[in-house]
């Protein structure tokens, strides 16, 4: 982390400020200076103490009065669903499943709705301070392109399920597509990284998950998968195969370190050796659990264990945002008065799984998750003179219990600039939403004429 | 509800947008024409069918794109708690209160700590859509002098405590006192309504809970106590009493509709009805509960006992923030999983927690709370064209699922338009945050030295 000699031109300096690495050792460093060239981080020093080398930076960023970080990690969603925001709240969840979200993807999910809901999603996720995210839906190019698009950086998880939702393939042709996807996808841009997604345990076949995960594997690609999510799954496990869903999933040897096990509501002890001992991640969502009252996973006892945990929002149908801050927020609180104790889940740990956790989760801790030379440079600035964001005692706190999205300024993907002063520069805002409101309207108007 | 022929001056009309109303019938009104004058709403009317009198207005605001709403009513804080936002979080509860918090108050509070501290927070209450709150803290004059200054209606408590934190004065003084703070306040200004406050019945005896209720009586205003917050409590007061902590404040006659009962965690179901019985009005913070691991009030049981309850955000100590839109949220997500029922308190009934029943609590449903003719114009826009609050299927949903303080744009209250467009016209941002700066500063430095 020290400062060293560097010549040459950057592209980009920050300075001022008061940076969070979230690296090795006493990550916080007062009025620092971050230099970028490449797309990666060259340098972190303190503007201190620093032996500031020669160099000339094309860009400088003044960071005074803000707490620079790495950009967050949002490990789980479906962005296109970002269409159906609010459609369908406050239902018993098989109704709001099978009588509202899974009749909309049948007849308004393609790849123009997926592209538009992608793009608008990535709009809020820039400016909530997500610069990284894991999707899993149907039509999964769409995202990628919406991806090169924004210049955000994707893992794009095609989606399998058995249950008839939209026109499956059947199994020979959904694994020519799974490889195909991968393989279109494994070099085309730095910035999307190839997946695979089964929907869950009890809407997929063994077959179906031997096969995708098996596809997954032979490509080295993360393999996602909702576990765990309701009480009504396990009873559903229980009897078709008689055993947990992890157990299920152990059995059919889909565990792995590449796995991405997605809620984990429901794990009993036995359950949670498993996922410790296979190395499988997992992603937390806490204010779509809630929201759908599906339960809530036990993260501390995770933790406990050495899993590495995510956060996520889910889709926006579940949610009904993609801010990451409120998510911290929810994850920081909900655990405290379910253990009824108050330590858990303290601002540090939630702050490291919504990034350098996140990233490892997703398997880019090589590249991004925290600001140290090498990783590419993906790093947002919080405002702090604001009235809700005064004083400061703790810039951990700050961050976790007080900011929100709409407190991120600037943003920096891959050595981008992606937002500047709450500005997009790479996705026009108005012509998004458009795209995404003429959609709404046609699914409100079928659904009042139906 | 219908338009009526108005004649004559507005000082402002509204038009454009969606109006909620939260008043009797159909409260969504598309595309409405508000009128203001004189402080007070004078007529709502649809754009589309009003019958559209003869008015001139010596100002027009246009909502088109934006959510016109009651301006929301935080039923519980303690706003110069502001200066110790962040300073000691993630820790056992008593040693949160014994080892920071009541040692800081002893240290630090006075009026000038006092006013800054509520000057600021006034800042971010008003920034985030709050119109009214009611505060309960030490120094309430200093509360009251800056919600004259800062044009927000309040209700100002006077704290009394047994335990020794602040220099209080014997008995018979602090009933000179409540007194005074009363009669000084009762009609000074029409914003701001006197009330008075016990910490609790485990930090009170029960002569100065009999007294200042006594003495909240004798004047008609409100009577404010945090109630049954913790489980310690519970052993307490059942060691001490051989009670419940309702049912001890039952003995000491102090139930009644003019008791605002804050937190009530841990009631069993004879507290619950007894609560209802008396009318008492009952304060939810579920942020604060969650982050302090205090507990979480059963909020649909007395709900369906008819008891009326109002959402607050406790103190920037155990929140962090006076975001209600944040309080709204998590609200209406917390009670669902934790009664595995994703259909109670829906969007409709946590809009109505923090407006017209948030009225009712504070005994102020006469002029706040929804917009009415006859009401005072306490009304808030909320900008919905962001991607994050596209596309809208559901107005309610998105105020309480995905909108954040930040997307208000504009607050009138008393028919004083008090931020426009997110500027502040009453405080001074930039001094308010400084003068706090200073304070906070102070404590760090004295906490570092000591």
């Amino acid at each position: 982390m020290a400062g060293k000699m560097v010549e040459g031109n950057l592209d980009i300096l920050i300075e001022g400020g008061t940076l969070i690495t979230m690296g090795e050792g006493d990550d916080i460093i007062d009025d620092p200076r971050i230099g970028i060239a490449g797309g990666r981080i060259v340098f972190v020093e303190s503007g201190l103490f620093g032996t500031s080398g020669t160099y000339r930076a094309a860009e400088i960023i003044d960071a005074r009065g803000s707490i620079v970080m790495p950009g967050l990690i949002n490990t789980h969603t479906h962005l296109p669903m970002i269409c159906f925001r609010g459609m369908a709240d406050d239902l018993p969840l098989m109704s709001w499943l099978n009588g509202h979200i899974f009749p909309a993807e049948a007849r308004y999910v393609n790849r123009d709705m997926v592209y538009a809901g992608s793009l608008l999603a990535m709009a809020e996720m820039i400016l909530s301070g997500t610069t990284t995210f894991c999707d899993s839906y149907f039509f999964e190019s769409s995202v990628a392109h919406a991806a090169m698009a924004s210049g955000m950086r994707a893992v794009v998880a095609l989606g399998f399920i058995d249950v008839q939702v939209l026109d499956s393939p059947e199994r020979s042709r959904q694994l020519e597509i799974a490889e195909g996807f991968i393989s279109r996808w494994s070099s085309r841009s730095p910035l999307v990284t190839p997946a695979l997604c089964c929907h869950s345990p009890y809407t997929c076949s063994p077959e179906t998950l031997t096969a995708v995960k098996g596809a997954a594997r032979k490509a080295g690609v993360p393999f996602v998968i909702h576990l765990a999510e309701t009480k009504e799954e396990i009873h559903l496990l229980r009897e078709r195969y008689n055993r947990t869903p992890v157990g299920h999933l152990k059995d059919l040897v889909v565990l792995d370190g590449k796995t991405m096990a997605v809620h984990c509501n429901w794990l009993d002890e036995e359950d949670m050796d498993i996922m410790a001992g296979a190395d499988v991640k997992v992603c937390h969502n806490p204010e779509s659990n809630m929201k759908l009252a599906a339960g809530m996973a036990h993260i501390p006892s995770l933790l406990d264990r050495g899993v590495r945990v995510g956060l996520g929002t889910d889709g926006c149908a579940s949610n009904n945002d993609l801010d990451m801050f409120r998510e911290m927020g929810t994850a920081a609180r909900i655990h405290k008065v379910i253990e009824m104790d108050p330590t858990v889940m303290d601002a540090a740990t939630v702050l490291r799984m919504a990034t350098l956790d996140g990233a490892r989760v997703l398997g880019l801790d090589d590249r991004t998750g925290s600001i140290e030379p090498g990783k590419e440079a993906d790093i947002i600035l919080v405002d702090l003179r604001k009235p809700h964001l005064t004083p400061v005692h703790n810039c951990r706190s700050q961050l976790v219990y007080a900011a929100s999205g709409a407190d991120v300024a600037t943003s920096i993907i891959g050595g981008k600039i992606v937002m500047k002063d709450r500005k997009l520069l790479t996705i026009d805002p108005a012509s998004a939403m458009s795209e995404v409101r003429k959609i709404a309207a046609v699914i409100a108007a079928d659904r009042i004429a139906r």
